[in-house]
């Protein structure tokens, strides 16, 4: 039987969103890699009262109760009283604890005074397993009573994440005998709906595996989620299923486990020695910035012009001025003579254009926000898209530059292009 | 008397790790600056049972039930239905938003075909107000019943924004007698916990207006809020408080209700008619990203140059190899050269050049990641500015940008650059 996981984020500042709550979400991929079924979060304020009201719909409807913050030194950081109280067991104060923290402070932060208050971070539940905190000061801790399993975890992003994988994946593996495995299929070039359309019938039926679709500005990820006695199991049951999702969507899956579009291109031009650079208008740089974003890219990044107005374009990639007269800035011509243009004017195999009216007005000829046109050329050929985005200008803009990094993975492997 | 308010976020991917509640986060700073108390915020999966399960937990406690996520076209979106059932009320097919519906697929996308679980979206509680989404299909929409007020928004988070400044700002100051306003005084150049130092006495003195900091990626705001029986007797009790503030904080404050640093910037650039080139090499084209975000920009930017590689920067910026090789690629002696580079072959007024390393490694010569240089250079000037970034490759990217935006802001309001 699968447990079931609440994760209870405590802190008045989550509440105001002065903060986002990043910590459930480090929280729910670790038990959803681990094969717990969280079925709520919670978020709840600085208050004793409502945090154990929370702990006890908690405890009714949950095997695994996992809180994050309120573990700090000050007043108001209340989790393991409220939490110890709920279950009925007291505060011990921990010699071993208090020693840590005080050395803690006398080798890492010896410019700063410790104050009394840090020692409160020593009383823990009695009888409880102590989550050592590599990072900060507050320990956390685990304890099992009236069934439940409670962990709680610091607050700040950085320690709760350095928990989870030192102290809470150990401590929940040894909860389970099911191994629980999952591979993520990238995919861009299809909607959600209309890849959830494609594949409704093998969804609808599966049950081990589970194939689950989600979107993001452009990219559509299917999760396949396996659950067997063993790692080697659990791939034998995805197998088959991930054949027929290959072969229902074919080559708009531009990779399986991959972190993004971006890494995935940028490692096919590293592997076959391509290097590529790139003219852009309205994208304005964006394209650039997330060719850089992955580490390792300035070997196969010849470099990156922002024309983003009609004088850069003829400056800087030498497009002909009377194109730009004759087609207008935004059109196939000039995207062509853009990529064209950085291309030749910096030595690289592939050149990529993007010009587009990424709104929010028109331009001046009256084209629409989200009229864009993306082009790659090669010393030998040239393509261009004119993919038609109907949203904002952040997401066009997203969008716009996904299309330059799917021309240039389908290139690089042969696909048709355009 | 104050509305008390619960969040509930509706989706699986949530409760998988896949996405992070910023929803959540938005609707709470809306809500906390209409003076609305946010005491729980909860997270569901696309399940009917549990879903009604949190909606009637949260009528036990809260005045106000916002839900976000769960309106989308497929068969697993059942907010509605389960918020309806819940309340005792029927879906009713609305034609207009069905009209509506089929006018945004023919008119803004042409090229796709609407397939009938679109229309499901047209399908809204009987009474109650419909919420236009400006940004996708799915309408939001808001009914009272059980003496709650109940609001269901789009999980997309630019549809949630929008719909809440466009709506739900509205709709929640209809239920209120007193007037709550507010305004963000930014920050570039000190840190949050500076800023509250410099603060302190006067932020635990105040109850009405009040004074929150809060901090994202190197910017620091803080929000003051004043509640009133109209908005300019708000206005009169905020009016003492931020001559304090902008006494004590000086030209760190880069505007007052302002959208951002680089809006700031690009504003002073187009009211003075000064163009700007940029050269980057770590920041990989996020600064000519930021700088387009903002609508307009063109006027103001005369291109940017991404010179990732030190070829790119020998080619595309006449950065003097021996120059390179006697100081390293980053140093102060190359950023200025970038920026001169960049500012000559564009025929700019202002020159920016950044170079550094962002990480995750150390580059050949053995600087450490977050080791950054932002010059900044006119025809009779130069400046260059050496940050010490403690933080991730993302963060050091966005704070090394603001700081080109902010030398570039001081030197067009007169202020010293470095």
């Amino acid at each position: 039987m699968a447990y079931t996981a609440e994760i209870i984020g405590v802190g008045t500042e989550l509440l105001l969103g002065n903060t986002v709550n990043t910590d459930a979400q480090d929280v729910s991929l670790l038990l959803s890699e681990l094969g717990v079924n969280v079925y709520f979060h919670t978020v709840v304020g600085d208050n004793p009262t409502r945090l154990k009201q929370a702990v006890e719909i908690a405890k009714s409807r949950s095997d695994i109760i996992i809180t994050t913050g309120g573990l700090g030194p000050t007043f108001d950081d209340l989790t393991k009283q409220a939490l110890a109280e709920s279950f009925g067991k007291k505060l011990v104060f921990n010699e071993a604890v208090a020693q840590q923290i005080k050395d803690f402070f006398s080798k890492r932060l010896p410019a700063v005074k410790m104050t009394e208050n840090n020692l409160q971070q020593a009383q823990l539940p009695e009888g409880c397993v102590i989550f050592d905190n590599g990072v900060g000061t507050a320990p956390g801790c685990a304890f099992e009573a009236e069934g439940k399993h409670v962990l709680m975890l610091p607050g700040p992003p950085r320690e709760c994440r350095a928990m989870l994988k030192a102290c809470v994946e150990p401590y929940l593996r040894k909860l389970s005998d099911a191994e629980i495995h999952s591979h993520n299929i990238h995919i861009f070039g299809l909607g959600e709906s209309a890849v959830e359309q494609k594949l409704r019938n093998l969804m609808e039926n599966l049950h081990n595996p589970t194939l689950a679709p989600y979107a993001k500005d452009g990219d559509v990820t299917l999760r396949m989620t396996a659950k067997a006695a063993s790692k080697d199991e659990a791939e034998k049951l995805m197998t088959p299923v991930m054949s027929q999702v290959c072969e229902t969507l074919g080559d708009i899956i531009y990779g399986i486990d991959t972190i993004s579009l971006e890494n995935t291109t940028v490692g096919l031009l590293l592997e076959r020695g391509i290097t590529l650079a790139a003219a852009e208008s309205c994208t304005g740089g964006l394209f650039s910035k997330r060719l850089t974003d992955v580490p390792g890219s300035s070997r196969a990044f010849a470099g990156g012009i922002v024309a983003y107005s009609k004088n850069a374009k003829i400056s800087l990639l030498d497009v002909p001025p009377e194109l730009i007269a004759e087609k207008n800035a935004v059109s196939r011509e000039v995207a062509l003579a853009m990529a064209d243009g950085a291309r030749i004017k910096l030595g690289a195999d592939i050149g990529i254009g993007i010009t587009g009216i990424a709104g929010p007005g028109s331009d001046s000829s009256g084209l629409e926000p989200g009229t864009v046109f993306v082009a790659l050329t090669t010393k030998d050929s040239s393509y261009c898209r004119s993919p038609l985005l109907f949203h904002d200008r952040e997401r066009i803009r997203i969008v716009g530059s996904s299309h330059a990094f799917d021309m240039t993975r389908r290139l690089l492997t042969g696909l048709s292009v355009d």
